[in-house]
């Protein structure tokens, strides 16, 4: 029988072997006294598994508070777990609550953090996945050769739909890809949804009659699911190719429900995700986070980006890009958004580290307030990515490219 | 115009001013650089609003990691923020992505959590809220005087659905008020969720029937929306008045769908949740978590217990019990669930120090391993309440019934 196995990052005041145990025996069995009816062949079939343990260093403060009375030491330890796909079948909530769950209470751990996750092959087979991802997201856009550009329509909030459509006429007259709402805005008070997408809309239909150029717009549906839906079916009659939904927020129910349509890209917004990752020792890690959203169905993901103005290092981004780009389960293709603070000068450091252009790379401020405009911020962008593929410094390229020598002057300071 | 006021705890290694103004700006205009079109009128209207600060201690370490440079001190603080309604109206995961969102996030914070949440009174307009309740929930049941008494099925998983209706069988006629199936089963190899459904419902039918009780089983629904859907009806035409989610797992938009159905009673399984709390300065505390929930229409919500087998203390127990308690504009009612290793002794120590019998008090080991049977169980959970409305101690509860005196031999040393 197929198993899925779950790898974690525990830290623990008791022996690892048996905190390993507790952890498969709480997520399969758990309860303070043996009750009647826990066999030995009803264990042999649905009880999760240890697979491995591999130890690490040991500390003396615990990483969480509320650890159980321990030796005075902390053990740290890579484990894996596993369990038969026969206790939950294909159903991504019950997997969740399986794999995390209670576990975070449990007094035997003083950390533990979701690290990885392997599904089996019939997954495949029950989940359709991202109805997109790197190639359909190309496809809709007719972008080649380079990452997508990309921007967010700022202030966040605030903008009526006219003012926000008078600013997308700006960007789609610059050369932009793809524009996005802020994960604040979905139907404000001055910028009903509906408004929105339609004055968004006559600007993006009118500039793919005249130019050949779709752009790809992420209208945030986040809301509740006949909301959702009733806002998906906006955007799809209206011409759009794109609807944003707030991962965390949603939730994994509304978001598959909505990826279940299939018609239109779905952008996947990680706001929230600090809490459930910013602590080493506490969550989940992203590389386990992004596949679930895979087996949703979701096209794109944040990936938060190089020299972020957030608290992730450049390592861990890096990370996270190479685990959407990893294949899984022989395709559910994922585009990482690389977003925050950036601008064009990161694009040589993140070519370098990732070696790949399959990127949805997004810059704000960094397109919007270029000196000499928009035009020029989404050139210097896309002049940063043929130099970073080209092999060239940030320096070199100021030199070789006008436009992004002018970002340079003005962001290569921060 | 109505606002939403949020309570933050938070650490900083720069002034609190600065970074509880830092937080405003990130959830209501964030970007980089100042980008044109965010006028003072727009910001006045949009803006969040830092509404107070109350300086606590500061410390020479940080909670989390991630901070930016500071001056080796990091300083806590309770704040109050505050959005206007206009920004987000009554959405709630957009009202999740703009009060917890990105703020994680930010190197100006060293430590963040969401404690509290004030919702102005429009929103009773705009929610139903939980369709049972506390009063719902009793008179499904018909219980008066006392708290629900409530156990959980083990073994988690394994069973089949006529073993799990033998059990069930047991239990009823030992006067049990509420089951619930384990969070880790919803459908499993061999107990397919409609076949649970039939065998339980066949046995909960005849017993009312036969006594005119009606006992509440909590079928455990988590999983897609329409999966859900398909189950909640299969649960109402069987007879059943309850569903359980992880609340979660499925997430807000989910569970706020299955809520408005309105025809079953909601059992919300807060498992996963010791990612979001367990940390004194990450995530969100009880007290605004519970409210998103019952804005959502949850019915009952884990709440953890009095001396309970996890890492929560017994202080935050009756916080989180308290919180549930507090009426939520004008009503919103919604039952605590207590539960884990509870079995009757804790009885009288949760009745003093929150002074209610609006519970539903799960007792799983507790009753299923009675030394006298699952019957005396139930006993000796009735009569640990009702000793402990009278104020009598473990001891003298002991003394006085029989039944819980013989759970007190096994259970109270533990």
């Amino acid at each position: 029988m197929e198993r899925i196995i779950a790898t974690y990052f525990i830290e623990t005041p008791i022996a690892i072997e048996k905190a390993a145990a507790i952890l498969a025996g709480e997520q399969s069995s758990g309860t303070f006294v043996a009750v009647p009816g826990e066999t030995e062949a009803l264990k042999a079939r649905f009880a999760a598994r240890v697979e491995s343990v591999e130890l690490l260093e040991a500390v003396t403060e615990p990483a969480i508070p509320g650890s159980a009375a321990g030796t005075g030491l902390y053990h740290r330890a890579i484990i894996k777990v596993s369990w038969s796909i026969e206790n939950f079948g294909y159903n991504l909530p019950v997997l969740v609550s399986t794999l995390q769950g209670n576990l975070y209470e449990l007094t035997q751990f003083t950390g533990l953090k979701l690290m990885e996750l392997d599904v089996p092959p019939s997954y495949a087979d029950h989940f359709p996945g991202p109805r997109f991802g790197i190639e359909g997201c190309r496809r809709l856009t007719g972008v080649t050769g380079r990452p997508l550009i990309g921007t967010i329509i700022k202030p966040s909030i605030g903008l009526t739909p006219s003012e926000t459509a008078t600013l997308v006429s700006t960007l789609v007259t610059a050369g932009i890809d793809f524009i996005k709402d802020d994960e604040l805005l979905s139907s404000s008070a001055n910028s009903l949804f509906e408004d929105r997408v339609n004055a968004v809309m006559r600007v993006l239909n009118h500039h793919a009659d005249r130019t050949g150029k779709e752009v790809m717009y992420a209208f945030n549906i986040s809301g509740e699911i006949d909301e959702m839906m009733y806002r998906y079916e906006h955007i799809l009659a209206a011409g759009g190719n794109c609807a944003m939904i707030s991962l965390n927020s949603v939730g994994l129910s509304g978001t598959k429900k909505i990826c279940d349509q299939g018609e239109l890209a779905i952008h996947g917004h990680r706001n929230g995700w600090g809490m459930l990752n910013r602590h080493p020792l506490l969550g989940i890690g992203f590389p386990a986070y992004q596949k679930l959203w895979r087996l949703a169905g979701v096209d794109q993901i944040h990936v938060n980006g190089i020299q972020n103005k957030f608290w992730e290092s450049d390592d861990s981004v890096v990370r996270s890009i190479m685990a959407c780009l990893e294949p899984m389960l022989g395709g559910f293709s994922i585009m990482p958004v690389v977003s925050s603070g950036q601008w064009g000068g990161q694009a040589p450091e993140t070519y370098r580290r990732t070696k790949t252009i399959d990127l949805l790379y997004m810059a704000g401020g960094g397109i919007m307030a270029h000196p000499d405009g928009p035009s020029s911020g989404v050139e210097a962008v896309r002049q940063a990515w043929k130099a970073a593929v080209d092999g060239l410094s940030v320096e070199e390229a100021a030199k070789t490219y006008p436009a992004f020598g002018r970002s340079v002057e003005k962001f290569g300071t921060k």
